[in-house]
């Protein structure tokens, strides 16, 4: 751990990318992403030392906070600045009452295309694919559940949110700093990629043809997941396998997340991963 | 349905049980509750026409949304009163701009104690057990999930929140006034109950004793289930049988709505419910 440095000032220059949080939540940050909590940061550093795509870059801590995550600051590389404030300063920096007092600026670093990237995985594989996700939540969880039945990747259509985005970030208790993953392309060329290396491809619908029970998943296999009111396209739906998770009849269709997390559940068993 | 009633001031005192929707929320309703958008509102009116419990005391409607309702509007007894506003004096009203402008204000009806609803249930059931569920989301989330899985009932000790809380309504999609529940009394009050009336009571903890998946349910069976943090209080895992969700080691556990979603779909598939 370096120096940490003091910031007795909202306006000091070497926090400028952690002034009003809210608002760049925003606009975007350029390869830059808010990375917040002690369950998260700890995440971002397991990250950069693995060399999984992301650095951290600075962080901003409550002045009280510190001792308590000493050896979290122990790991991380000791270039890496370590602001520290009073509360009061804190949340002026910020734009609001910050009471977890941990933040970090991290970097997104320049990763393999899709292709190549598909072309690394392992043998036997389990991965989740993402269309049209478009809540910040929804992303979050699905990266949670996927770490917590192993999934080897996510993949995401280039119309889902940016999983790095501060609050998908929590609420995937830093499972996108994990899990490796890429957002682009559309899903037909995401599954397309997928099928022509010997996945099998079963995407999730409310009216999918398969009971999710009677799956009987290949050595590499990807779930596909669309939104929760429009559902997947009719284009992949009629291409590729589809599976139901069974239900009462009459009612709207599980939360996507629910949904993500119990077919995962039942894939990840079928595959013999938990 | 009976004559519309124009609303022109914010002030007026027929909708005042409207007025600032948010800051009510906080200090509680004596046994009234705001049920929000179409789908709530249609499980109100059924609710009502049923007799679940609960009744529609009056509706507040954005002027232009009373066409795509007219159908559920015939559902409700002509004696409940339906104001119709504009949207700039709608949004007065509640404080907040409310892009689904649809509102009613429900009321609790008296109900049978805990002990005597127990008895009503039927030879086979699922009941879900929540156990100091605090946060509104997922209280919602698990009536939700409880009505996709068909379950007979929620019961609720006494420090979760209210599942008529709208948050909690609007996250159930309307479940929390479908699915019979009840709220009093402490958690292994409950569970005790539940026993004594032959239920098998299966505690859900990520250090349950039982793999989920190798769980045989009985004719009976209830599944409890504590918050995220927490988890549920040695006394109860102790005397009850336990249940854990598999997942990968060294990781937080899953939400508590996955979790619950996860083990009602291994429960209720085993009891074959669905």
């Amino acid at each position: 751990m370096g120096t940490l440095i003091p910031i007795d000032d909202a306006d000091d220059p070497r926090i400028a990318e952690f002034r009003d949080i809210r608002e760049r939540d925003l606009t975007g940050r350029q390869g830059r992403f808010i990375a917040e909590g002690t369950v998260v940061l700890r995440m971002l550093a397991a990250a950069h030392a693995a060399g999984r795509g992301v650095a951290a870059e600075k962080l901003l801590l409550l002045k009280n906070r510190v001792a308590g995550i000493s050896d979290l600051l122990e790991v991380l590389p000791p270039d890496v600045p370590v602001h520290v404030a009073e509360r009061d300063v804190l949340n002026a920096i910020v734009g609001f009452d910050l009471h977890r007092g941990v933040l970090a600026l991290g970097r997104r670093l320049e990763v393999s295309p899709v292709d190549a990237f598909v072309a690394t995985l392992p043998a036997e594989a389990l991965v989740v694919v993402g269309c049209n996700i478009s809540n910040h939540d929804n992303i979050g969880a699905i990266f949670r559940n996927a770490a917590a039945f192993g999934a080897d990747a996510v993949l995401l259509d280039e119309t889902c949110c940016d999983p790095l985005y501060r609050k998908s970030l929590r609420v995937s208790v830093g499972s996108v700093l994990s899990v490796p993953f890429r957002r682009e392309g559309s899903a037909l060329q995401l599954l397309t990629a997928l099928a022509e290396r010997n996945f099998s491809v079963w995407a999730l619908s409310p009216n999918g043809a398969t009971d999710i029970r009677a799956v009987q998943p290949s050595a590499r296999t990807a779930l596909v997941l669309g939104t929760e009111g429009e559902g997947l396209p009719a284009e992949i739906l009629g291409r590729f396998h589809s599976a139901r998770v069974p239900q009462m009849a009459g009612l709207d269709s599980l939360n996507v997340a629910t949904a993500t997390g119990i077919a995962l559940y039942q894939i990840a068993s079928a595959m013999k991963r938990v």
